[in-house]
Order: structure tokens, then sequence, then C-alpha cells
């Protein structure tokens, strides 16, 4: 049995006792940023409902145009006002830089990629870029709230990064 | 108080009662790319517990080269192994087009953004679309478990789009 297939059945336990639908825009009006790794479950690490607020999440929790895309979809469409970016402790983008990753590709695939992979030496700095980003571009209209903060994955406690 | 603030509060209270931490690598050796729509909490809807899955999540669940990224961090570097896609009812990637997205921000900002909204008009269709965005790149090295779920936002059920 794949996991796949193991997860699809827990899926089955949860619409047995699912209470739906709830509205399309996020109740809460906020959109959060965050990185994919396995351990934020950002809906119990911000004590998220369902349909409250928007989720976005890749590896490191950065904002590249697909962010961006998705941000501008969430505010301009459906009224989200804040933004909430979440990186964390021991992350695995701390652990390679962009130049290797790239090249262990080319090595295997006789193919660079032509996008970055966005790994970073330093965590604080690297929310700082990622409120950068947003607060830059002109695609992203609301930027009154935009705030970042580091997750620890030994704690679970956020703390935020200072401009 | 913002929202941000409230949901602050909330991971105080979390945090009182975290138990970390885990290991980086996923327990469950699985990525999930989903939408970012605020009715699906992935890990309740697939009864995921912290630190079994990647969890990668944007307007409309697509694949575009940000989600290829992760992706391949996740194989390369993390040892995931299957892949899930989930789209869903209601979503709103169903309701409006890239034309009139793009010719909007212009309208306001003065400037077209280069990149695509990634709006579509059957799911079905999307979730095969994404499939194969993944099926067919060369970044992403395992591909023998990739699957597409549509998640209804009424009932709670994920439905698989066969390909």
């Amino acid at each position: 049995m794949s996991v796949t297939d193991e997860l699809l059945a827990n899926n089955a336990a949860y619409a047995a006792q699912f209470s739906g639908p709830l509205p399309l825009p996020p109740a809460k009006h906020v959109a959060v940023v965050a990185c994919m790794d396995a351990r934020i479950d950002v809906y119990r690490v911000l004590g998220l409902q369902e349909g409250e607020a928007h989720v976005i999440r890749n590896a490191g929790g950065v904002v590249t145009d697909d962010e961006i895309r998705s941000l501008a979809i969430s505010q301009r469409l459906l009224g989200t006002r804040e933004i909430i970016l979440i990186h964390h402790t021991d992350c695995g983008m701390l652990t390679f830089t962009d130049d290797e990753f790239k090249r262990s590709i080319q090595d295997e695939t006789g193919v660079k990629p032509s996008w970055s992979a966005e790994a970073f030496g330093d965590l604080e700095e690297d929310v700082r870029q990622s409120i950068g980003r947003i607060t830059g571009n002109p695609f992203v209209p609301v930027k009154d709230s935009v705030r970042g903060f580091v997750f620890d994955v030994a704690t679970g406690v956020l703390t935020e990064v200072r401009p």
C-alpha cells in the first residue's frame, strides 16, 4: 500500500465528520507564506480554523514570481489585507548553495535549471529579503502589514524578524 | 489589534504544549502540492501529523517553475518519493481569465505582469496539466507516484483524477 493510498484512507475518515461548505474568501483576510517543511502545520502553529487564511508554501518560504502571483490573486480577487511570512530554524535551505544544487542536477540530467534554487545562508536576512520582494513589487497592492517570523522547530515559538 | 497579532497570541498557546523537535526529512516521504484555498487544511484532509510530508501551496495548486524547484529540493535533498496534487471545487481560479486579470493590473498600475496568472476553466483538465508538468520535467527525478485529486469543499472528499 502506497503512502498516497494510506492518506486517502485518512481522508475518508475526515470526510465522514466534515461540516461544510464555507465561503471562498478567507474570513480573517490574511495570507500566510511559509516554508514547505513538514514540521510546520501552519493551521496549528497560528491557531487557524478552516476558511480563515490563504496558505502559500514552498521550499524556504521564499518569495518568487509564483508567490507574487498567489498574493496578487489573494488580495485583488479575494480581499486579504495582511501577510505573514514564516521561515524556520533547521531549514534545509541553509545546507546547500544554489551553485552546488544546480551543478548536481546538471551533472545528473545534462541540463541546468534556469531558475534559482533560492538557498540562503542567514535566516533573518532571508526573511527581510522576502519582505522586501513583496514591499517592492507593484502587483501586491496592500502592504500595510507584511510581517516576517522565524518558527523554532524545537520550541514551536514564532519570533518576529525586525526590519 | 491586527489579525497577525491575534494569530501570534494563538502561537503562544501552541508553543506552550509543543513537543519537538522532529527530524528534518519528511517521515512519510511524500510531497503535497495543493491550492492555497483557506478551506483546505492539508494536514487534517490527509490525516497528516507534523513531520510527515512537505506541503507546497499556491493559487490553484498549479505547477510552475517554483513548484518544480520545491519538488526538486524535496526529492533530491530530503528523500520524498510520492507526489499528491490537490485542486478543489469552487476554486477562485475558475472565476477569471489570465487576460482579464492581467489587464486589470495593467490598468491600475501601468505595468503588466510577465508571469501567467494560471487561471483555468476545467478542474480535472488542470489537474492533468499539473501532473503533466511534473512528469515531463527533467529536474524532478522520482515520478512513479504522481497522483492528482479534486477536494470537494462541500463534503471534504478527495476524488482522484484519472489520466
